[in-house]
This record gives C-alpha cells, structure tokens and sequence, in this order.
C-alpha cells in the first residue's frame, strides 16, 4: 500500500495531466515545487506560498540535518509543523549537496563520508541515514540516497556508480519504516540511453512510488538535457509520478512537460529573484537595467500578481540597488507566480487537448521584446 | 490655511489623545511612526503596514535625496505613489543625517556641505534644499532643517545653534511654495530648560502646523530625555500636534506620552527585529539564546499577531541563525505590532481616563519573566 496514489487524467501528446494524492493533500500535475531549503523557502512565508498557488513545496535534507537538526524537528512535531505549511512536502536525500561539495567528501560503498559546509565537523550519510533523516523530517514523498556522477562522465564510471545507485536505492527501501510517506527512485546513467534504461529498469524491479530523473541539473547532461528526458520517459512507468529534478528554465520545464515528466523542482526563479532577473511572457527582465529607472510600467504588463499590480519597475529597481529586502520579497513573489502560473497554463491545456499549440505560443510571445 | 487640522479629543494628566487630519488621511494620536528610510518600511509591504495598523510612516529626506533622487520620486508622482502607500507620509529634513557624518560634513550660517556616503560626492543641504526635496517627495508633513548640536554641548555652543536653527526655520517657512504640505518646527535647547523654552517661543512666534523636539535621540540629552520632555511640553501650544523625534524604547514612548506627546518615530522595532531583538508584553527577548531552540511557544504569550499565532520560537531562532530573509520578515512584524499595539492601548487609556493605571500595568508586567 503506497502513501501516495497518483491518477493520470489525461494524455496529449507525451503531456501527462494528472492528480497526485499525499497525506498532506492532492497536488495538480504537472506541477513545480518551490525550494525551501532551510525550512523557508526564502522570503516568503506559508501563507504567500499558498496565496500563489504553490501545492507542493521542497526541503533540503543535507541542510536541515546540519541546522537545526532532524531530530529537532521531529521533537518539534516534523517539518510541516516546524515551518507551519501544512501542504505536501517533498525531500531530497543529501546526495546532491553532499557530492557538490567536492573534496570535502568521500564516497565509498557505505556511503559518503563529508564535512559540514557551516564549521566543517564530519559526518557519514548513508541510504540508511538519509531515510532516516527524511523519516525524521516527516515529507510526503522522500528520495533514494543516489550517486550524482561527476560530469561529463566516462560510460565505464557511470555505469558502475548507477550500480551502486540501485544497490543504494535497494538499502534505502529496506530502510523505510514509516507508511506514511512514499519514496522515489532515482534513475541515473549520464546521457547514455541504454544506461539509463538499465537504471530506470532496476528500480522498477525494485519497485518505488515515483521515479526521478537525476544528475541532468549539472555539467554535461545540463546541454544534453532534452535528449535525456525523452529518452528516458518511454523506460518510466506510465501509473507513477515522473520527476526531473533541479531544472529548470520555464522553456526547460515546457519541455519536460512536453516529454512526459509531472514534476519539477529548481531554485531559479528564487535565487535569480533575490539577483534581480526576473521572469516575464516575453522573457527576463534584468530590473538592475538603466533603463528601468524610471519606467512606471508593471515587471510584465501581461501578468496580474500583486507585484504586478501594485509596484513600477522603477520603483523595484531602487529597492533593487537600495539592497532592500522588500526587493528580494518582491522579485520572489513574482516570479514563482510566473512559474506556478506557467504550470497551471500547462495544464489547462493539456485538459484542452492544445498542449502542442500552448507550446508554440509560448516560445513565439519570447521573441517579442517588451 | 494649514494642510492639516489637530483636534485635542481628551487630556488625562499630561497624556494627551488626539485626531489629526492630513491629505492621505486622519492619524489617532499617540501615535508611533514606522522608519521608512530609503521608501520603504525595511522587509514590510505597504499592505502588510496596513493590516499591522500603521497608520502614518516616516521617509527619510537624506536617503532619497540621494538615491533613487527626490526629482525622479516627483516625476515618478511623489512618494505616496512611488512605493504604494497612500496613507500619511512625514519626512525628515534631512538634517540629522548629515550631522551624523561627523568629517563628511561642514556647517555655516548657508547650511551644511556635506560628501554622500554612498559616493563621496559633495552636496549642499539649506533649509530652502530641504524643502525643495520634501515638496518634491510629497509628504503631508515637512519637518524644518535644524542643526543637531553636539552633545553634550556646551550652553553657549547650544544657545548659538539653537538661534541657528530659528534662523533656519524662518528660512524654511518662506520658501515653502506647496499649501497642502504641513511644515513643523524642531525645538532644540539641549538640556537647558531656559534654552528649550526660547526656541519654542521663538518658533511659536513664526507660526507652525506642529512642533518637534529635537536632539532627544543622542548623547547626554537621551540620558536627561525624560526631564527634556516633561520640562519642554509646557511651552508648546496645546491646539498643535507635538513630536518626539528619534524615540525610542516602549518606556520612552509611554513617558513621552506621559509628558504630554503625541507623534514618535524610531528604527528601534525595525533595526533591533533584524538583529533577532523582540519586544514583548514582559520585556525584551533575544531569540538567538539557545533557550529557545526547542521552545515551541510564540514569541509573546500575550500577543496575537500573525507570528505569534502561527510560528514558534524554536523556528524564529532556527530562521535568524541560518540568516533567512523570513527571519526579518517575522520578527519585524512582531516588533511594529507590539509598538502599534502599544499605541493602540495607550490611547484607549487616555480616552477611559486611566493612563496612569495603563502606565504603571505597562511597568509592573515587565518585572516579570516568561
């Protein structure tokens, strides 16, 4: 009995609209899930996230397990409880952080052995302990502890190191203890098709909840990233829940739409909001521009979120240069509507069977200029 | 004619409760003032200022002089427009700001040459610049350009500035071109009661729509402020609106209204909430302490704001130790509700005529611990 129950409602093309069922409530996919790394995600609060459609949001296991601490959290009632949404949450395994940080880590068979990025004390996670931490945390749907190879990989390393990603994913099944919350596999296998069929394959043997698509936010598979979804999505279940995690653009998430993925995580729109680049129907903005400095128009004429109905692009571009928080709030605020809004055009138009003309629109509005 | 009209509804000892109607609105006096120093109140929208009852903010004229610049904020249609709020405004003149940039600055009987600190680049404020930029930016109300003695300053020094600055404050009535903008005079005086007393007459004499006390917020005179205020308070008229500038604490507000004040303004609940300092009905509370790691409680058990009701203490530490923007946010929040409602409060006191029972409660509470 899975913790999660997902219905695909409908199919255009290789765009998938479906319902995802959690214990925390039913998400619309395709969807994407804004990062809350520290138990935040930054500068907005539950109730905005909410406020902007957001059903789904995600947690970093690697940072809450070094502060405050899974345990904390759990004595605190879990992650849900601890930063007040009461929404689904879904948490990655530490295994991308941890490999990030270079040469303070070492991988092995067991697992990988690393120092803290905040005072550089040592610690070992493992399948085990990743479960054990998400576990802790309390999210709805957890993620295998994986090897994220480095990038661009020879076949021969990427082969064995997906192995070991499945003997990986093996170990984190057999260490889950709660039912209460569902666990994806991740599949690996760099940009080679028949690896990551291999990958996608084992896990089925295996038998999880959803799968992911991993390793395609970095290096390499980042170019090669298109290639990848579409050859991989055909190896995937058709009745589970499709992830690609940590991308992307929104031309990016169109399409791994378009390529049958439902799911969708990334820090763009908030970390490029906290830097001034905004997100718009006609492309980015860059609000630190010149020319802005006295343009009184909305970031994007076309969109209607409270930015946009409340704020000039002169007046965030001081905010922007005065350094103020309001500029990170309110960049924030807009362009995770411009990507939860995008999700939600998606899938009104897969429901409408035009997803193919919804694309072409979408990418002949981004060569207009404002 | 003046811009705006103060109605004196109650007096209960000194305490005094009041209406005054300006272009963007009515303000029920006491009142405190948000900073909104570079135009805006630091991680708040203006919508979220309204929902926390702020009903009159304070912009800074040295600030927006020189960045984005009062003539952009005039073609971008003043202030109120500029950063959405449409209530009251008041701006500073400017002047105590370049008095605090000690060697980048130089004062004549002309004004005060001073070098930006955002560029180096020299300006010159006069009372006439000031009122130039404060018409520019639009506020309800004006404050004159005065000179900010040293403190502690020696009696002759201060007799000399303080005619300086009735000097100024005449100049800063006659260019005065706008008739729906309100201009207060400062008294300064230092802590000599004869010299506080001068510079009320003085600038009585010239006729203004307030008066302010100057020079509380700094060296000795914060120290003496309470006798400053109590002994100042009879020389103004009854029939204007009476301003503490720069103060301060709780308790400075509560004696300030107890002295016979009605308008305040300090960055204390904003600045001290970014440096995790929250005010609470029973005294201060630093939510850095690891007292609070696993403190599942809200900051205040008395206080019924949106942080208090919906976030723990174990997560406002988690926030501010891992530097998060939400951190401010809420610990803002907090802070501008506990002064607002403290207002709030103290004003209902003065109208059931039991400010005194208000005053001493307000002090017998903080003696305790949570």
């Amino acid at each position: 009995m899975s913790a999660i129950n997902f219905t695909l409602i409908k199919q255009d093309g290789q765009a998938r609209l479906g319902s995802l069922k959690t214990p925390h409530g039913t998400i619309d996919t395709p969807i994407f899930m804004p990062v809350g790394t520290q138990a935040t995600v930054k500068a907005m609060t539950p109730d905005e996230l909410k406020q902007l459609g957001a059903q789904i949001i995600l947690g970093n296991t690697y940072h809450l397990y070094l502060r405050p601490g899974h345990e904390l959290i759990a004595r605190m009632g879990g992650l849900h409880e601890f930063m007040g949404w009461n929404g689904p949450i879904l948490t990655d395994s530490g295994g991308f952080q941890v490999f990030s940080l270079g040469e303070l880590r070492k991988i092995t068979e067991e697992g990988v052995r690393f120092q803290s990025h905040l005072d550089g004390s040592y610690h070992m996670l493992t399948p085990e302990k990743s479960i054990e931490v998400q576990e802790a945390l309390g999210s709805d749907i957890m993620m295998c502890f994986d090897e994220c190879p480095p990038s661009p990989g020879d076949r021969a390393y990427v082969s064995r190191s997906l192995e070991m990603t499945t003997r990986w994913a093996r170990r984190c099944k057999d260490a889950q203890r709660r039912d209460d919350q569902a666990l994806f596999g991740i599949v690996q296998g760099g940009i080679f098709e028949d690896l990551r069929a291999r990958s996608a394959c084992e896990l089925q043997e295996i038998s999880f909840d959803g799968y992911a698509l991993g390793g395609v936010s970095v290096g390499e598979e980042k170019e090669r990233m298109l290639d990848v979804m579409n050859f991989t999505a055909p190896y995937l279940p058709v009745d589970k829940p499709r992830y690609v995690m940590g991308i992307g653009t929104p031309e990016d998430l169109v399409e791994g739409i378009n390529a049958g993925f439902d799911m969708f995580d990334c820090v763009m729109p908030t970390r490029n909001a906290r830097n001034g680049m905004l997100f718009t129907s006609f492309g980015r903005v860059n609000i630190k521009g010149a020319i802005y400095a006295e343009d009184r128009g909305p970031i994007d004429p076309e969109c209607s979120c409270y930015v946009c109905r409340n704020f000039s692009r002169a007046y965030l571009r001081h905010l922007y240069r005065a350094g103020e928080i309001l500029a990170s709030r309110l960049n924030t605020w807009h362009n995770l509507n411009y990507y939860l809004d995008l999700m939600s055009q998606a899938r009104k138009a897969i429901s409408d069977g035009r997803f193919a003309d919804f694309r072409r629109d979408f990418y002949a509005k981004r060569d207009k200029t404002c």
